[in-house]
């Protein structure tokens, strides 16, 4: 089974970012090879947000904007918009959704059929009109933006990009992995051991620079 | 030790909304009482979305927003804003916010002080104020904005209602709790033997209309 495969089954990767930014594991799926059980392993052994990396070319299909786009054109929030974060970058949040066939949004069942939905009409030919009929925000899995190639180089981009460079679809799950005995982010060290436990590819970003420059 | 006391030294309650409504439990703590390890416990046991719920009356303190307002100003996202959701009311959400404080902002360390921050400023002279100076928005925790009397009774409203008809403010931190077996909400059988194996109160929104009518 060559990599395409493993993630085209369900295999999860994990990229590690580095101490000069978050420093900080996300436990990562194929958009198209996320299940319910699948959405229960990234809240239950990572524990941060559920979300949907997109990259900047599908993102512009949806005509999906950042959300510090949208909280800057409102005047009660407009001064609350974080210009830079601790780490360095912009947020890469765009908005939350649900898919309309959801009940409250948030179950397993929910957040993978609102992943799931994304997936299908991504690359249609129409994806857009697709999503504005299909989904609706706010809801439960929030989406992220890619920048452009060489703007901002996190979680969102480098899992986007490994996608790519692998031949799918630039739709990654993302979840950031949290340690509940030092109410830190997991370390490098315990990230290690979690994927070797369950035969997980671990990438570094500096790795994945090199393997893409 | 009575109700109050229980709350501000971190007992949990839990609120089920019932079957003609989200049919869902959460899992719930007072925000002045909430630390890292309690947001473990929300992710871990509970596994939804961790939330901070306001009165009416203390976000209008801070000026918040619903989010489906922000988001009907935005031209590109505009005619996604759900109307009504699946379960009759429209989303309680307002913005997400980090406090200042804090490196990524989803850690437990650090939702427990964004919430914690929060907590501290809601009845200072000038909430408003203190809010725009220690936060930005997009964040990693979702604050919910409680409807005015009778709009809306959701675990949003019924949460807040509870802490300030026991004496306290009305902010609280609400969390969905999910079942894996069956990638569906908790049931409301399940929730009660988690209930009685960690001797947490449960109530039913009927039990609490009933209480507060």
């Amino acid at each position: 089974m060559n990599f395409k495969e493993y993630l085209e089954k369900g295999g999860a990767v994990i990229i590690h970012d580095g101490s000069e930014r978050e420093n900080e594991a996300d436990l990562i799926f194929y958009a198209g090879a996320v299940d319910k059980k699948k959405i229960a392993v990234l809240r239950k052994d990572a524990g941060g947000l559920i979300c949907v990396a997109l990259s900047d070319e599908l993102s512009n299909k949806l005509n999906l904007p950042f959300k510090t786009e949208i909280l800057s054109n409102d005047e009660r929030v407009k001064d609350l918009v974080v210009k830079k974060t601790p780490y360095g970058d912009r947020p890469a949040f765009s908005i939350t959704v649900n898919h309309k066939g959801t009940h409250t949004g948030i179950t397993d069942e929910d957040r993978a059929k609102t992943i799931n939905g994304l997936f299908e009409i991504i690359e249609r030919e129409y994806p857009e009109k697709e999503f504005r009929n299909d989904f609706y925000t706010p809801g439960h899995v929030h989406l992220l933006r890619a920048s452009p190639n060489g703007k901002r180089c996190g979680h969102t981009e480098l899992s986007v990009k490994l996608a790519e460079k692998t031949g799918l679809k630039g739709v990654m799950v993302l979840c950031e992995m949290l340690d509940d005995e030092t109410g830190k982010a997991l370390s490098f060290e315990k990230t290690k051991m979690y994927a070797e436990k369950y035969g997980i590819p671990v990438f570094s970003k500096k790795e994945l620079e090199v393997l893409y420059s």
